[in-house]
């Protein structure tokens, strides 16, 4: 065990605060990671305020990590010292389970570990994040960063990303199809870069004109504010897939109601009971209300490789791991544009 | 034009009463068809009561109609008098639009002409149902029925039958695998009879323990009663389908939860907003919740070929056109094992 610098929680309702942690001697599959940066995501925030449910404390958040190799087990064969990767938000599955198996581990049957919060199966205790100067992980659960991507901006793709690109991919979104984004945040924001990058025809679904006008910069061909009854109506029936990042509680059935039949809404966000699902809506036209959760290692990799052959990265604001209680207190105001990124360097 | 006799309501407040009506002279692909049974869904009930918005009276309900040609029009080619023919919930649609190529004429884009309570295209006025001598419906609306059912059984399957089945297939429910039925009326113990003869374990889920025994007795394998906790526990992630015909919102939570990963919960009957979907529920195992809306004409052949091949049917009871009203304050009870079939010689 080496003590290292992190940033963490002591309890539900403190800021984050220094102080010191412990990671793992290395295993055989082991990789040892000195983190450059880390996305901070709207999770981290819940985890360690206790929202979902009693955390484990100390909290140390943070599972947009990337990295540069600094040490490999005995047994490790696809990393070596020096190379660039990441570590999403998950760090350990059973590998044995119909989910495992099908390289969707987040669904592990037997409980995927989570990158931070988690009972950690290897040295007991619980998991602990990205805001902190190292990371030791099992090779299985590491992202090789592709060469030409730039590695701050790379942070947010391993959680924001992979929950958009995952839906996506799973329900096989093609070139030419109108696919609507609702809610433009860190998640809707790559939910437009990537669909775009797919060849969809894009449409940005938002309560506000402003979040409209930048959705057309990031890439967005159309704007349909969810407030104008009209246009609603005027695009009902009409969408071939909707990704939901709406993070909470809404309305869905205006949404439900765009889609052509036969096509799915998807959500990522709202891990809560829903307002008003229509039973009739979802008949008349054979609709399907679906959710989906991150994604699997394979398609991480698969997106983090189609992100540098389409040079497609996040919008991101670099912060230092100092200001990390100011950063909270925009996410929570929604005031980012589109993700904070730690510059580790300023941990040192 | 010919009058025919006929059982109709003239208001939402008022029993049926016998009445005189007319159906359109003979178009060139038309066929003239003496009605001989007509099976009872609840939806006659909401309709005639306006309880799904302001029907259009006299309101001659039934759409479960199961006859024999007696003319058909020049044109038409699939036909001869005297065969043996049902019409379902379907007498038009544009035949043009996507859903009607897909052999899908419910999801018709340019709506569907339901067999009572729609505008009529051809003769004006509104279309007028099953509860009466005779109908004349285009031959493409007409099914031809399989010579070794007992055609006073086979009504149901028009209404009841295509509504279940017609998920079962399109969802691709296999030989083997755990199917859930939920509820137990016209429309779950058909779903009871389709996933049984399709090869797959077949699990009765229902409040009611007598239900449950009535179930095995239908064909279920087995029962899960859904107000015992742990039992729902103990079936948690196992199900890979969910047929849910509960007729009305409830609270669909408990059953989402039986999905195993990617599986799907489809709603056939509750038309209305429900209590609880909760989002989480969905995210976490990439389930889908949809609905699916009787069949359509090619699926409902194949259905009635299938029954043919398998002997397949509904339970009925059979009743004369004089007792329909206090069948219908059974089916409001929910007092019928597990349909109510109008033999219509006691019109005559």
């Amino acid at each position: 065990m080496s003590e290292i610098k992190a940033y963490g929680a002591h309890s539900a309702t403190e800021e984050l605060v220094p102080l010191k942690i412990e990671r793992r001697e290395l295993q055989p599959k082991d990789i040892a990671i000195e983190i450059l940066y880390c996305g901070v995501c709207h999770s981290d925030i819940h985890t360690a305020r206790s929202e979902w449910g009693p955390a484990r404390y100390p909290v140390v958040p943070g599972h947009e990590i990337i990295g540069k190799v600094t040490a490999v087990g005995a047994e490790v064969k696809n990393f070596k010292p020096g190379d660039a990767v990441g570590v999403g938000c998950l760090v350990d599955s059973c590998q044995k389970c119909p989910a495992c198996e099908d390289g969707l581990e987040q669904y592990c049957e037997n409980g995927a570990t989570y990158t931070y919060g988690s009972p950690d199966k290897i040295s007991g205790g619980h998991t602990l994040g990205g805001y902190s100067e190292k990371i030791v992980v099992d090779e299985s659960f590491v992202l090789r960063i592709p060469e030409n991507l730039d590695l701050a901006k790379t942070a947010p793709l391993l959680c924001a990303g992979i929950t958009t690109w995952s839906p996506l991919k799973h329900w096989n979104v093609k070139a030419g199809e109108k696919i609507g984004v609702v809610g433009l945040g860190g998640l809707g924001h790559m939910g437009i870069k990537f669909a775009r990058a797919m060849g969809a025809h894009v449409v940005m679904i938002t309560t506000s004109e402003k979040k409209g006008e930048d959705a057309k910069k990031l890439g967005a061909d159309e704007v349909l504010i969810s407030k104008d009854s009209e246009a609603m109506k005027s695009h009902a029936s009409s969408f071939d897939f909707l990704l939901n990042t709406i993070p909470v509680n809404h309305d869905v059935e205006p949404y439900l109601n765009l889609l052509k039949r036969d096509k799915t809404m998807v959500l990522v966000g709202a891990i809560e009971p829903l307002s008003n699902v229509n039973g009739g809506t979802l008949i008349r036209k054979r609709r399907n209300l679906a959710g989906s959760l991150i994604g699997g290692i394979r398609e991480t990799q698969e997106m983090l490789d189609f992100c540098g052959e389409h040079q497609v990265l996040p919008e991101v604001e670099m912060i230092d791991m100092q200001g990390i209680n100011q950063a909270w207190d925009r996410v929570v105001k929604a005031d980012v544009k589109y993700r904070f990124v730690i510059d580790m360097k300023s941990l040192k």
